[in-house]
């Protein structure tokens, strides 16, 4: 089953493509997708739409992991995120790749194996689980890397749940 | 000149059609765009994304007027109207129709002449202005007229400025 991992974006979207199998993990592509700065939203939208039809036609996944989004931080950075996010499960869903979410603490403890693990443990992890020479660059890809690692162990996994896109979370207005 | 005001959301999106000229505005349509609690989120964009594309093929808006997004109450639901926006405002580009920006105080200015204005105020103006004979209904739609007036006195006024997108809002990671 091939996996993409995606870390939502505007400016940068990280992507990760792994092959997995129910004990091993196999990197086939990895990196950003970039949209340039002083251009209006939606041109910046469609660049995203555009790259990642691209990148689902090339790869054929079968299953997307998306980052789920919290905004302890900033809300206008998640706002302007949760903009780019909607446009790349537009992608997903029209072209018929599942969409599966996970929080980074689900990340951390699927590819660490402890939901507090550090950034840089979670990077040197997922290097190795994918026997790369060097951890993957930039964050993002290495983050959408990670992302589909946590995923192929949902869902190559006999314990494969119920890890499927809540809508009810985004049920609004 | 056709414009087309939005409303965003995910479950209800409000438009409204407004054929402006410089010193009267005629209604054209208006209405939702729903989708069902209960089903994936990439689902629910697939349908708003394909509804969105339907209206702007149907009426051949020359410009659009979307609400920018303020969430001073709840984040949760902010983020999941963003999503939503995303997919209007990449609908809008794909399709080459102009997006343009208003906050609430900016309608109710525009609309009532006070930016402070009552909700109830917004929606008797519209009706007035636009020769309905009651006040359209559901809010969703009426948000959505208001938002077409209020561009289209910016649209056909000689002192139509800067209002156009500002990316740098949005400028983002």
């Amino acid at each position: 089953m091939i996996i993409l991992g995606i870390d939502p974006g505007v400016a940068t979207i990280g992507f990760g493509l792994v092959r997995a199998e129910r004990n091993r993990n196999q990197l086939l592509r990895y990196g950003v997708i970039t949209t340039p700065p002083g251009i209006p939203l939606s041109n910046r939208l469609l660049q995203i739409s555009n790259d990642m039809e691209e990148l689902i036609h090339a790869f054929h996944p079968d299953e997307m992991a998306v980052e789920e989004l919290f905004f302890t931080k900033n809300i206008t950075t998640g706002i302007a995120v949760a903009h780019g996010r909607g446009v790349i499960l537009l992608a997903a869903e029209k072209l018929g790749v599942p969409v599966f979410e996970y929080t980074p603490m689900q990340v951390k403890q699927a590819v660490v194996g402890y939901g507090k693990a550090e950034k840089r443990q979670v990077m040197l992890m997922t290097q190795r689980l994918l026997h790369m020479k060097e951890i993957p660059r930039p964050d993002d890809a290495a983050d959408a890397l990670a992302l589909a690692i946590c995923h192929s162990r949902a869902a190559t996994s006999l314990l494969n749940t119920d890890r499927e896109f809540d809508p009810a979370k985004y049920d609004t207005r």
